[in-house]
Order: structure tokens, then C-alpha cells, then sequence
């Protein structure tokens, strides 16, 4: 059996999810489609606007046969270190393909990945994010300019897959009928980016039946959640810290500790402090990311790099697979989580669902099975 | 000028405590008479249903000259040292009289005082509390049951006055009307109980008008706040706490943090984990101590000992005597909150007030002054 494998975070999971596993199993011919989704925290550092387990839902009805839960300290990190982990997964599971949404897929991203970055990395400006030095150094090298949200990430998982020792075929697929930061459900068609329908969401404010697979279960996106509704908890976290217990936070650095003290009591929304904390410094996303840090207590002693291939859902397929290559499998596989997981090597992930469960109020982890299809 | 100094809570203030007020006034003809009051967390571990300033007002309304703070590290404590601070705090304003209410005035509280506990301590059996130890030393020693809570404290304040250097005269004043741990409001008087008119005020069951004097602001018991308003930052403290964080917190001995982490993902309420992390080696003012202490991360290591004057409110009368003893006063005497003083000497009080405003929405300490009657 071979696998084509995709990295996603399905927040929420629409039709052009749909469109490109469906693309990426004709391109493939694959017999099996494994997702490496991000669980409850996404990379961009915020809560999923839905948790897991709808997604994984949504994922398993529209076309995947596994759904792997990217672990959150894996997840919840800058595009290189999400790639790195989220390839290393894939490439474990023995994947054969990897495939990915891309706004120009007709760029050659294993060339561009074996540009050298270093030249760009000596002259580092730190106003420019990790994104953006790279957008350089390939113009620099060859022209192509890489600006587009999804050729960036695809960018980034070459780069990763260069790296490995188990390679896999680059499969891009051509994002289809929306940019990614379109914020509008105008489109004409039936697909609108994931951030247009979370903001739709929030806003209660359009049928989304149009752009969301009607087999999926579309009264659960009426549980959501948002930055705000963790407010109150970063807001007590931050407030009954010390300075030095703050700084103990993972990437707080640079005197960032000082930013939040000075700013949290000011503030009366997570909107409000965001802007307040951010500096030309820092992207939104890097504030965001040490905000889901401060919040779920990672430190900077913490190890934050265990991998694991923890399933959240399959069918017969993605079942058949699993069994068929898992003597080959060389990190640990988990269907079910005890306590001594609990308390230890599944801990981030663990606690991260129980702080989420306590806004959407359904189950994240214990008890839990894989979801079976 | 003379003062007469009480120790109180007035969670919330009520006619009971208006009467203790002229009584004390009357027996001792005194000028002023000073109120030494927990703030926004009360010594049976909890938070006062009724904000600080809203409580001053009524204080100051109703007899009282001048408000003090007590300290929150020195409020939320077993009533020895309770009693030992505020007692310590009087005695600096160079109170002539304590004034406390007392179920039984006739006692002779400084002969009890007297007593010697130590041949009690020496066989101390940990299933009891200090309070029971107390009175077991003194049925032992006169034969006298020392039992109805307002006795009890009352004890341990003479026994505090006893070893302070300022000795203070002692005037029980008869408590009139209620026991103190009545729960309904069916006197034929219009004195009920603190806990009686906090149930009532908690259920939206009785008028209060009765119990409460009308010379104060009624409408403001309508921002009341319990434990289970701070439940889900406990929870989420809890959670997100390893077994070492939780140890380093002030009073987590014996195993408790076990015990937290225990029960702390199968409560649905606060009353619910109250009610698992019990056991009978502790009282529950004894938890819901260790439980304020685990929200507002007190830790072992941290300075819990620290005496200062901070005012609440006066009027002329207060504010004549302060003037005039303030050179006798050998601690901090503070009015107005800056910043230096927010982030040291007082920021146990700056941030207890910080994590019951975000409960209550109104502003606790930073920009706050005396109120001036």
C-alpha cells in the first residue's frame, strides 16, 4: 500500500480541503490519504476555531483515510519548526508523496529549497521574520518571488523533506478560487479561504453551507472558540505572574516580559493587549504564539520536540495501512491515552485539550478513542 | 484623643456590626474608632462578597472614623495570626481599647490568655484544629468551653494583645440578635448573621433592607462575588500547575498538591472540588486558605509577614487622629498606591485586588484614595 501524505490544520475544514485531497489521490494514485493536522492550537497561535475532533470528523468524511494529531508543541511554532516536525511525521509513517495547496504550483520547490539561505542569514535583519528572509534569498537567487501564504509553508516543507532521510514526491496542488486572506465569502464559487470562513463564523454572519462539504457535521461550528474566550485566563496568568516567573516562559525573551506586565492591566480585550504588546519587532503571530506559551505554562525548559503519531480518526483504509507499516514506524504510535502518557510524554497536549475543553466543554482527550469510519 | 480599635470583616457590614460600633464607642467614650478590615479575600479563605471600598463606605457610614486595610497576607491566615497582625496594627496606631464582638462578654478573656498551652501542644493530635486545641487547653485548665466562634476569636486576640508591647484594654461587646452561623433570616430583630445575609444576598431570596443599615448603599450588594466566580481561574490554574509548581505554593504540605491534581479535571464546581480535596486531617477554611494562596500563587519563598497602615477611608475625626499619632506609628502609613509601592511592599494586596476585579469590574487599587466622609 503507498500514502499520500498532507499537512493541514482544517480550521475549519471547506470544499477547498475537499478539492485538494481529492487532487492529491488523482495525482497520486495513492490508496491511502494521512493528514497531520494540528490539534486544538494552531500554528499561527491561536485556538482552533473548532476542536479536533469535529475537524478530524470533517477530514474522514471528505476524502482522508487517517488523521494524525501534529502534537501541539510541534504545532504551535514558526513555519520551519511546524514543517520540520509535521515531515518527520509523514516521513515516518512511510509516506510516498506529500501534498500541499500552493498559489503557484508550478514553482519548482525542491530547486528553491536547495538555495542556500546562509549568505541571508549572515546580514540578518531582525525586523524581517524567518518568512520574508527567505523570500529574499530566493529572489536573490533566482528571481521567483515566494510571497503567497501557501508557497511559503510549501517552501518550508520542502525544505524540511530535503532534510530528511526518507524523502517524499513533492505533489503541489493549485489553490483553487480564493486567497488565503480573503475575507470575504463573495466569491462566485464555492470556496472561500479558512480565514474568511472564520471570520464569517465570529460574525455569525453568512450560510456557510455553500462553501463547507455537506455531508460534514456543520452544527458543531456552532461550538467556536477564540482568543477572546481564553482572555480571562491569560489575563489572571499574566497578572499573578512575577517577571521572573514569565521570563521562565518559552521564546520569552528580549525583555518581552516587561511588554506584557506594562500592558496587561491596561487592556480590556485580548484584541486590545495584542495590539498593545505587538512592536514593529515581532509579527502578530509570534506575540500570538508566545501568548498560547504563557497561557499553557511552556517553559523554556521544557522539551517541546517528542514526536509521536498519535491517531485521532481512520477508516479500513487508513487502518489497513497503519498496521501494514508500523514495524516500521520508529516513534511511538498512540490510539489511547493513560494516565502515565497523560502525565508525561502527552502532557503539552493533555493540558493544552483540557484548557480548551474548558471553553467548548466536550472531551478533548481522556477516554477518547480514534475516531473509526 | 483617645481611639477604640475593631477588627472586622463586614463581609458585609449589617446592623450587628453598626451596634457592636456604638457599644464600644459608648463603653470606652473614646474619639475615633478605628476599623482594621480584611480586603477583598477574607480569613475563612474566600473572597468577600462585597468589594473593600464598598464595605469602608458602609463602615464609614455607620460609626466608624477611619478603615484600614488589614494586609491580604495577613487576613487569609489561620485566626492566630490573624489575630496576631491585626492586633500588631492597632496596637501601632496606639489604640487605647480593642472593641470584638463576643457570644459570651462575661469571659475574662486576658485570664484565659493566660493559659499556658504548651502541655496541650505537646500531645497535639493533627485531626484537630487550633481553634479545638485551644479550647480543649482551657476546658482543661478552668473548665470553661470556650466554643462559639466570635469566643474563639475574641481568645486569640487577647492572647495576641498579651504579647504585644502596646497593650490594649479589652471590650467584648455582647453579639446581639444572631449566632454567627445562623442561616436564615427569620429573627423577629433586624440583626442577622454575616453568613445568613450572605446566603440570602447569594439565593436573591430576602430583603435585606431589614438586616442592613439604610444609611448604606444596598444597591451595591447587588455586585457580589463567591468562589465559584474564581472557579474556572482556580481550575485553570490547577491544570496548568505541574506537582513541583504546585509544592512551591504557600501552605502545600503534606501531599496536598496530590490531592488538587487529583480531583481537580473530574469537578464540575468549585463546591464539588472543595468537596473531594477535604479529608478529615483538614478544616475547610483550612483548603479554602490553601486554595486562595494556589490563585493568587503565594509561594513559600515569598515575604507574607509585612505590616503597613493602609488607608481605606476617614473622616474628620480619623483623619485628626492619624495626624496626630503618626510620628508613634513604626510602619509604613499608605494612602495612595504608586507604582514602586504596587510592585513590592504591596503587591500581594495589588494583585489580589487585580484578580477580584476582574470578577467585579470595579477598580480596587491603582489610582484609588482614602474615602473622605
Amino acid at each position: 500500500m503507498k500514502a499520500v501524505g498532507i499537512i493541514a490544520e482544517y480550521n475549519p475544514f471547506h470544499n477547498g480541503h475537499k478539492y485538494q485531497i481529492e487532487q492529491a489521490k488523482q495525482a497520486t494514485n495513492a490508496d491511502t490519504v494521512i493528514v497531520i493536522m494540528s490539534g486544538n492550537w494552531v500554528q499561527r497561535g491561536q485556538p482552533a476555531i473548532i476542536d479536533k475532533w469535529t475537524r478530524t470528523q470533517m477530514a474522514l468524511e471528505n476524502g482522508a483515510d487517517m488523521v494524525i494529531e501534529l502534537p501541539a508543541q510541534c504545532s504551535v511554532q514558526p513555519a520551519d519548526i511546524f514543517a520540520k516536525h509535521a515531515v518527520n511525521i509523514l516521513a515516518n509513517l512511510q509516506c510516498e508523496w506529500l501534498s500541499f495547496g500552493s498559489e503557484h504550483p508550478e514553482l519548482d520547490f525542491n530547486r528553491l529549497a536547495n538555495i542556500d539561505l546562509r549568505r541571508t542569514v549572515i546580514d540578518q535583519d531582525y525586523t524581517k521574520s524567518y518568512a520574508e528572509l527567505i523570500r529574499i534569498a530566493i529572489s536573490n537567487a533566482t528571481g521567483e518571488d515566494v510571497n503567497a501564504p501557501n508557497d511559503v509553508l510549501a517552501l518550508n516543507y520542502a525544505i524540511a523533506n530535503l532534510n530528511n532521510n526518507h524523502k517524499m514526491k513533492l505533489v503541489p496542488v493549485k489553490r483553487n478560487g480564493a486567497n488565503h486572506h480573503d475575507l470575504g465569502l463573495n466569491d462566485s464559487g464555492n470556496i472561500a479561504s479558512a480565514s474568511s470562513i472564520r471570520k464569517a463564523i465570529m460574525d455569525n454572519s453568512d450560510s456557510l453551507d455553500k462553501f463547507i462539504p455537506s455531508s460534514s457535521n456543520i452544527d458543531a461550528l456552532e461550538n467556536h472558540v477564540s482568543w477572546e474566550d481564553f482572555w480571562p485566563l491569560l489575563k489572571y496568568k499574566i497578572e499573578t505572574s512575577s517577571i521572573d516567573d514569565l521570563n521562565q516562559i518559552y521564546q520569552m525573551n528580549e525583555g518581552l516580559e516587561y511588554r506584557l506586565k506594562k500592558y496587561i492591566y491596561q487592556s480590556q480585550s485580548f484584541d486590545e493587549f495584542l495590539r498593545l504588546v505587538k512592536s514593529k519587532r515581532y509579527t502578530y503571530s509570534r506575540i500570538k504564539r508566545l501568548f498560547v506559551y504563557t497561557l499553557l505554562n511552556w517553559r523554556k525548559t521544557d522539551e517541546l520536540n517528542q514526536e509521536y503519531v498519535r491517531v485521532l480518526g481512520f477508516n479500513k483504509s487508513g487502518r489497513a495501512y497503519l498496521n501494514d507499516i508500523k514495524k516500521d514506524v520508529n516513534i511511538p504510535i498512540i490510539t489511547k491515552i493513560n494516565k502515565e502518557l497523560s502525565e508525561n510524554e502527552l502532557n503539552f497536549d493533555v493540558v493544552s485539550g483540557r484548557i480548551y475543553e474548558n471553553i467548548n466543554h466536550l472531551p478533548q482527550d481522556a477516554g477518547k478513542i480514534p475516531l473509526i469510519y
